[in-house]
């Protein structure tokens, strides 16, 4: 470590707190702090958690939805050398305790409100100790009056001692993990450092124009990277995160009249929820500059006419902290994907780690401060990823003869409902748990509303199980151990699944079962 | 070293050669070349300097003017581990020979043009050994007979191997030094890492909107960071660098013409030169975005009405990469300086290193990856610059009540002349060497063209060589001691020189001999 150069999230806290101290930095609900109430909320927090006894590298984890508490777990983390793990809030019990003993946490924040049920379900199955606390205890009491005895987040925050932790943290060291991808069937935690979080956030504060003046509505979930590389940004410019608990199209247009936002993440379908529900213009947001859409839509907002605004779009993956090449770095390209962001290194090479030459078809590979740490727990994963001393994304992609980059499709075919990435893998091995399954294979198909939706292809077990399954109880069966959204909208039944070789031929089933709309174009995070 | 995560100088261009062949990076006289052909040619460099025995952290000194081979020196210098040191071309024979002596370089490379004479004087007087390069060999050689031997710069990098040399270079390990200050009298040369570069680039790159379309007209010296820190900032985004070998209007408006500059460096001075010589519109200057003017002016390029545009200023110094704070990132605020650029720390103490309160004046410290790594071979300057791990500036500033800052002044006062720096205590150091001077102050007297002029205050020596000393002797003596700019332009006698305690009293001098006009806001670089 280098006290006179390295620089942490704690120390971009304790920066903004005396060169902005009258700047708003979180509003969540009734909640609204200053830098220097982050700064000073923050220490206590810190302190109480060195105090649980919290070592180096022991994990957080938040069983939340959005919440200016996340951002203080963050950065209280940060600031003595914890991780923090921000799970899907929409997993199922069963997923909640494959959460709980992969990450092994230290210290468990929790949410009665909405997702009390399963992660309370989950809580008693798991086997492990840790320190939990309520962190919705003040405002959701009353609703759980089961959740009286439980010890509360506010509490054990104020119970930590004011002042500076003043702990040296290294800034290579991981300070957050977020969940991805599912090969082998099995998500993984991607650690991310300091330097990662700290670098993206200048980069996409540049791509993005981020300021000290930036409002940012976390519109979207804060366990994906997609809405939090821009809360990275705002944070690290000194601007403002606003929080709303989830998605819902009229408390959206409630905050930006209310807080003047004027950045946000919205999805497709969102936006269009909002275009209908304020046709009759009941709520101002005027001071929102986002993607222009029709008449109506730019009439509302602020058209983002920037090459970001224009062309918001790239390709990255939770591994790279977000975004690896952005199109705004490379309007007029050919390449789909652009150019990649300042300071990464990206190549495109054949299974041996050459570069294939421009124009073929290669994994995607980078260097750069924006990687991953690794997979947390995941030693030979992390092994065959960083072999060459290249990250390898699992993503196919092309180099153009302009010097720009197309995605081509991972590796791994991904299913894509709204911002969600569905892993086949891990909705076949759910299947396969069910005894009247044999074999079973998911493609997606186009969905005019969220992309594309789940499709089942099974093969029967022999026997009276297998010739007793029916369409509605594997759908039953899967949303009962994954996330509900990645459950199949329906099922088909085969004889035997086609096949190239060992492979699955998943074209073959795309062709008979009306498969396709794979993200095959930009960002894959 | 982490391969993973580690990002160099000479990453970023292999990496433009890679998303960026088709661009221009270097453009010099009748020189152009892209990035693939600036990485090609920094292979070649960087192998032939590991072939002459350059070592890690060994010293390339370019004594020369702004030319594209002055970049690409720095990229070979960063593929293997070597420190280019730019040197200020207008010093005089005997300044050369203290950087010489200083720098001990391994590898010099000089340039003949204009500044041949001081140049092959220095090098005769030096006891010093290293491998002498002629850079404008083939451009100037037919002017100068006397260097027909001489060992050319591009004989040297053709005979280098072609291939990347492969070299592993640490991020933190310097890259550049650049002279900066004379306290003591004497320059230090603050060494800079390949962090410090790429991330003063990256932040340039935000405040002042640089992209891979920006043109930049290299139109101050490049020894100097104020034109530096933009040529890395076009260089870390792809963009181009347009070099011009010195300051000449005529020679500017020709080249914003012909390569549609869009980006350059300009003092107020030369400013007023090109709306004079151009205000027939002979020169298309259409393509500069800049600050604004008078109306002609304004008709003459495009306004540059961003943040920075408008609050082109703040407060940095050489041994920070530049800037530690932009009023752009502050704009509305009360304080002169704005605000901490992304990612570094800065805080106003007392001489025991506590915080002073909000309002009160104290030493400005830092931290962060932009700052310097000592200066090269001052171990006991660097302790006490980097006393409890933060770098400390020598120079004076408030933080005001709403966080922002004001640059004060200096703990050293400076004399400014145009865009360079005077210490007192240098020109003061060169007049007492005269037998006729017993001692002697500087001050700065405003001046309308070029902020101040340098006045001398002397105390004759007791004897005929007092008596016998002269103002027109003085300032011959130093010119022919040190850089000309830095010469007195008057000399005023006096029996003793006021004093508070220990220290000679300027304030009274000022008052005496109508000093004044020191640079106290804004940026002290």
């Amino acid at each position: 470590m280098d006290p006179l150069h390295d620089l942490t999230l704690g120390d971009v806290v304790r920066e903004h707190s005396r060169s902005r101290p009258l700047r708003t930095a979180l509003v969540c609900a009734a909640y609204r702090g200053t830098y220097p109430e982050l700064n000073a909320r923050t220490d206590r927090l810190a302190n109480a958690l060195l105090a649980a006894g919290l070592g180096e590298g022991d994990t957080v984890l938040w069983l939340g939805q959005n919440c200016h508490r996340l951002v203080e777990t963050l950065v209280a983390c940060a600031k003595v050398g914890g991780v923090l793990v921000p799970a899907n809030w929409r997993q199922s019990a069963d997923e909640l305790v494959t959460v709980l003993d992969d990450v092994a946490p230290a210290v468990v924040i929790w949410q009665s409100e909405e997702i009390g049920a399963p992660v309370q379900e989950a809580r008693g199955r798991w086997g492990g100790t840790a320190r939990w606390l309520l962190h919705d205890a003040d405002t959701h009491a009353e609703a759980h009056t089961d959740t009286a005895d439980e010890e509360a987040y506010e509490a054990f925050l104020s119970s930590g001692a004011p002042g500076d932790p003043g702990r040296a943290v290294d800034p290579a060291a991981p300070v957050i993990a977020l969940f991805t991808a599912a090969f082998g069937g099995r998500p993984n935690g991607a650690l991310l450092s300091h330097d990662a979080v700290l670098s993206q956030a200048l980069t996409v504060a540049l791509v993005q124009n981020i300021t000290e003046d930036t409002v940012y509505l976390n519109s979207g979930p804060m366990f994906h990277m997609a809405t939090l590389m821009t809360t990275f940004a705002a944070l690290g410019m000194g601007g403002t995160n606003v929080m709303t608990r989830r998605v819902d199209a009229e408390e959206l247009c409630r905050l930006v009249e209310a807080e003047r936002c004027n950045y946000g993440f919205f999805m497709g379908p969102t936006s269009a929820e909002i275009l209908e529900l304020n046709k009759d213009g009941r709520y101002d947001l005027s001071s929102l500059r986002t993607f222009g859409g029709n008449a109506a839509w730019n009439a509302m907002i602020q058209v983002d006419d920037s090459p970001w605004g224009t062309h918001p779009a790239g390709y990255g993956q939770t591994e790279a902290t977000g975004m690896l090449t952005f199109n705004a770095l490379g309007i007029g390209a050919t390449g789909t994907s652009g150019r990649p962001s300042p300071w990464v290194q990206v190549r495109i090479v054949d299974p041996e780690g050459n570069d294939v030459p421009a124009g073929e078809t290669g994994e995607i590979v980078a260097r750069g401060r924006v990687l991953t740490s690794g997979y947390h727990m995941r030693p030979e994963l992390n092994a065959e990823r960083t072999r060459g001393g290249w990250w390898h994304t699992s993503d196919l992609g092309r180099r153009e003869a302009d010097g720009s980059i197309s995605f081509v499709a991972p590796l791994t075919r991904i299913v894509k409902s709204a911002a969600e990435n569905i892993y086949p893998a891990e909705v076949e091995s759910c299947l396969t748990r069910h005894r009247g399954v044999k074999e079973a294979a998911i493609i997606g198909v186009p969905d005019p509303k969220w992309t594309q939706r789940v499709v089942a292809v099974v093969v029967r077990a022999e026997g009276p199980d297998g010739e007793a399954v029916t369409e509605e109880e594997l759908i039953a069966h899967c949303r009962s151990l994954i996330a509900s959204y990645k459950k199949p909208s329906r099922v088909e039944f085969v004889d035997a699944l086609p096949r190239q070789g060992w492979a699955v031929d998943y074209d073959a089933l795309d062709q008979r079962f009306g498969g396709g709309g794979y993200p095959g174009i930009g960002s894959s995070i």
